[in-house]
């Protein structure tokens, strides 16, 4: 896997603000879903096109444009038009490398966070996918990469009624998306975990030679997530800091709790890399012990027996005169002997505590 | 033992401020003790219920309303309704994977910490549980997660009526749980600290191949420290600075102990952290002296015998014109050529220092 | 390779604001084109001289000097006095190893960047050459180092007319330079990552002693990388920060987006960096790994065969009364021992699981 | 050698404030020294009790009174009420597992110091003992640990009369007295330093099992070291800012000297920690270098007999029909292969730079 | 060589202020030489004495007094209380082991450098003496150890009248000086660079038991001259903010092109010090390839001949009924079993890529 913010060089020489979509080609079509609610009633509008998603009048209800899939980059553009984007906003929501970060553009905010998600049910391979925000005073946008959908919980809790999402305005829904994503690295966090501890146990038990690429990947998907949550703390104290006069003082308090949850993960991370980096530790001395082993077994094969076939060698000389060899105990003796040289050297392995 | 904090998903895709008890399910009971006092007069109910804690009215005493036990969600939510806590409060002190931080809600500050107790007598495994504060005008409520008390000598004091406590307010008897909290870290660090002392004596008398293991188990014990404590820097400092006007002026200078018993506890496993990873590198050379000595072993019986071993070869050779093997000194010969061959190699060993 | 800015010795002594050009002395001539616009009209004037490059009046039309090639340095230096620059200005200009900075002159700023080609087409050895921009009210004047041009996407646009580049002022356009270069890093990433991913491939399949030295080599690309991008972080942090006047509030948006790829680019390098470190930790084990093979071969063989050899040698012993040797089946019962003990040895081996 | 910051668990659970002396309990009794003197006049009272060191008067003369020995903490606490201090500073002085800091509480300045002084001879081991001061507007209270005294050549100049030292005020004292302890570090550091070098010069020419210990001992030291003089630093930082009245002007241009000589004193431990961190490398590739040197000569030995025992085998046979046995230049050939053999051993182990 | 700051034990006692020349004690006496001027004149008075180097008068000439040999004391001490300077300047200025500051004195400032010299021709042992310089209205002082002189240069454009020396004052002399300094570090780096990479080329053909050692002499260099840079940097930022008003605006653009320098030199010597620390990964991983080298050789002898050996012991056994013995065919069968047995062998090796 290349890390993809490498992966540039296709956009190399346009004019800043070109949107080009830069980014693994998901094929399905661009699904764009419109909510608008208050605090007494709710419409859900599934499927509509980007005419249909017109800016919205009036501060006493709050729209939401959900926007899945990015390819159709025309499409885009005219949304972003219609609710007076810079293009480089556009540009940051196709080109799906962008770092989490807020933006501050006075009629609207610009935030980009990266969920992630299991390539398939593998959570050593984690995919992060870029979700886009545009939270303006009385809408959000949101823009996905893909059909997964970070979003499940909070339009369940839209269509329930339930909490004060509803009575609170576009700001609050803001929180509440960008909590969606952070709440999402928990389960994320805990099967990593599980596998770092499996992984743990076969390293004590019967270290192979595939653990360390599985450590390596481990590693690799503690990058990932590093890299998608530190900046998320910044963007949230950024946010918490009521710089904007988009967001309420009564959210702040919320915020301050996605700031605890981020936290949370970026604690949960660093443990993670050092209980990696310790098994790391764990390998090396278990090859060197290993190694150890190994060697003793051929020492004390090769120690007991090499004297005793040296011995066996001298009798074994052709000379004519060689008195041992006519003696009637002569042959008994020098088995005798081979014992006892060999019950020395058993003693001194035992005394080595090579046995 | 997965990291406690990664275990978040059973809450995913609920509202914010939802109260769920996520930690473990400790069977017994909720015990609630409410404490009351003033310079003369201090009464003790213990085992009360929630509706004997209503918000004390008159600031010429101070209520303390002990909670151990946090799995009656609902009872804690009356509690926290009738003295006015923000939901966020309320789902923080129940979800006891937060880390230790102040936070400060006009009314009332809200501080967590966590207690250390070891697992049964194992130092090597540490507990963390959550030990919440909610410090008010004239009232502190402490919630804590199971029936291990951090709070035994305070009530001791309470009662005895010794020192300032109880002519102090609600602030002083903040600090003096805060103070508890830290000052139950220091035997768990005296223990800590004498295991790490005992295998690193048994690292070099006889390092076997579970000092790994255990070194890492310590290594952990230290993370838990420090991710306990290095928080409760930061909330002790944030306390100190004198921004609430819930923390009196006359408090200050004790929290400033506090302050140094927990700077105190960071240095000591800083010290700790840095004697575990010195002896890895002692561990791993050992291995490698130890690997040293079998080889050397090895080496040296068979560099004496293999070529003893050839000459007798020679000499078992069947050839019909063998001179040597008609002499009559001719065995006597091979012999001592043997001999001075040993002895060769004997001084080669003495002068390499391997004897 | 010496590290560039080690070779300043050959100026040492001289006064200074002395411009003696320091660097790789490039054969080429100086190749200077003058391009000069407004929002509705374009003129180029490739290979002019130095007189044809007099201060712009007038601030309707923006002019950009581009010299090509340093080591013509009286040339340089009459066209910095016509344009009013600090002798220092000029000898950081031809003293190719500056590192990138921005200094505020006033009437002009003064911008060092560094252009990263490949050394021919090994990605693994980098070459850093200097770009200098001098950004005025109504100009820019650039200098690159030798013919490699990071600015022929600019020139296009500049000729095609497309963007706001045209209609934009002088500060809009050294935007633009600096972005060429920044976009210059990627395509870079790019193809070291790619190395980077080939080598730990070849790490995992096939580990060479030619391994150590190619992740060095690469190690070295990450450190010529790091130290051209980081300083341009803190250059571009200063330009967005908009304490010059010569830089428009309309421009800072886009310096902020320069600003972001910095910051992708930092962060790749990184990781890159990460995973580099990591694969000598592979590599290491993969060493210790194949020794630990070898020597379970040798110990196999050893271990079978000397026992047995032993045996043969006991009756290979010329002892007159050796009862064995004549009995009819001797020979058969010893081949038969030697095969039960083989067959405990392989017993024994499969349950060290080494075989 | 426990941590001394560990050992705090006797005290717990007492309320803050209470002086309870925690540290090895010295025997000797509690030694009390009256100073008083002023530009003109020197008085030197040795041996005094607690009656006699009454709060002094007027500004004119400055008190020094010097305490050795801490175990008496009721006549300490006697002194203290008598000049007016806090029962945390009495607390901390009896304490003596302070970290070096400075508290002001208005009236007066407590600050608290580490003087080191080695374990008898081996400076190996160092004991750091804590130094107290106070720092009032007309007087100085000492307070040491045991008989061993950091301030016997600033008790020499009060006498003498030397230097500005009697003629400046309380703040000068306690500037001369910081000064001595820091001062102290330098033969210490010194001596540490001649040890570790002479370790070097071991590890070199003849490394031994002893010198890892040896290694981790000084480590220790370091470590002991940098704990007492990194918080020195901040301490001196903070009285140099002037921010007390207690301390003149005048004197201020003194303490930024002691802060040089802080900083000496952590670059040196710095210097003497990466000396240390890079011996530990030169060990382990010295025992790796000497396993190397082991397993050549096994295997130049092995490598060279094994063959010509083989050869000698084969001619040991005793088959009916093998021609060359009874050629009579068989024996006289087969010697003549081994030679050719071994010599072309020999010249393979110099083509590998074995011999 | 002990670290020159640890050497201080020689002062400890001393009232403060009092200069006790510490350093190697230089046998030559004291080199005294004044420049004295103006736009328009020179005068160079060499060898002069101390009483010939009053405080100047007027401020439209400049003088600069060079002293070199800092051993006579007092000479020196009757020069300062000429200039007016404080105490510890004199101490300062003696005592040679100062780390490189800037001190505002108000009338004064005291500069205090590191100029680096190799130890005769050998680059690997550099040798770090003190410069310390006192900068007046309209006078510079400069104090080195020795005769080797750092200022060479500086002198002779003095004396040429080339440049902006002349006609600019005291604080443009400082800057010359200083710059002078810095600049000296660059031919060193460029020395220690070459060293190094000559080490690299040699540690990779051809690693030889020496190589660590220089490593580590290379790597105390590169610390010899971290902390002789690093703290320039403060210096001279502290100068650049211009809050002295003895350096005049128009010096400031040129103290900011120290400053560059000064990065230059630090980024080198971070850059070397990474190529060396990655130089030991290489060392020890060739020496464990080495070792892999040794225990092949030793693997294939053995495994090739060990088996054959047995072969032929077998059939050297005296059995009376050993029917092979008696084929006609049965020694040729042997021989071609041995060589079917060697061929697997090797098939084997070349499988597991051992030749």
């Amino acid at each position: 896997m290349t890390e993809p913010e490498l992966k540039r060089s296709r956009k190399a020489g346009l004019p800043p603000g070109t949107a080009v979509h830069i980014g693994e080609r998901r094929a399905e079509a661009m699904v764009i879903t419109r909510y608008s609610y208050g605090a007494q009633s709710f419409d859900e509008h599934p499927q509509v096109t980007v005419d249909q998603c017109a800016f919205p009048v009036g501060l006493e209800r709050t729209t939401w444009v959900s926007i899945q899939g990015l390819h159709q980059v025309d499409e885009l553009q005219r949304l972003a038009t219609g609710y007076g984007l810079h293009p480089l906003v556009v540009e940051d929501i196709v080109n799906t490398h962008q770092r989490p970060k807020v933006e501050d553009y006075g009629d609207y905010l610009f935030i980009v966070l990266k969920a992630l998600y299991p390539e398939g049910d593998n959570y050593e391979e984690l995919v992060a996918e870029q979700v886009s925000l545009v939270l303006g005073k009385n809408f959000v946008l949101s823009f996905q990469e893909g059909p997964q959908d970070a979003f499940v919980h909070v339009r369940e809790r839209l269509r329930n009624g339930k909490g004060r999402l509803r009575s609170s305005g576009s700001d609050y829904l803001a929180y509440t998306l960008i909590d969606a994503v952070v709440d999402h690295y928990f389960p994320i966090l805990e099967r990593v975990g599980e596998d770092i501890e499996q992984l743990e146990d076969r390293l004590v038990a019967d270290p192979g030679p595939d653990t360390l690429p599985t450590l390596h990947r481990l590693k690799r998907a503690m990058i990932v997530l590093r890299r998608s949550v530190w900046p998320v703390r910044e963007l949230v104290a950024h946010l918490e800091r009521g710089e904007s006069s988009l967001v309420k003082q009564s959210t702040l308090v919320y915020l301050r709790d996605v700031y605890d949850h981020t936290i949370q993960v970026i604690e949960a991370t660093e443990t993670l890399r050092d209980m990696l980096a310790g098994m790391l530790d764990i390998y090396l001395s278990s090859l060197s012990n290993r190694l150890n082993e190994t060697m003793k077994v051929l020492a004390i094969i090769a120690t007991l027996f090499i004297p005793l076939t040296f011995l066996a060698g001298v009798y074994g000389m052709n000379f004519k005169y060689m008195p041992e060899l006519s003696w009637p105990w002569g042959y008994p003796a020098v088995l005798g002997i081979m014992a006892v040289v060999a019950g020395c050297m058993l003693w001194f392995f035992r005394r080595k505590k090579w046995l």
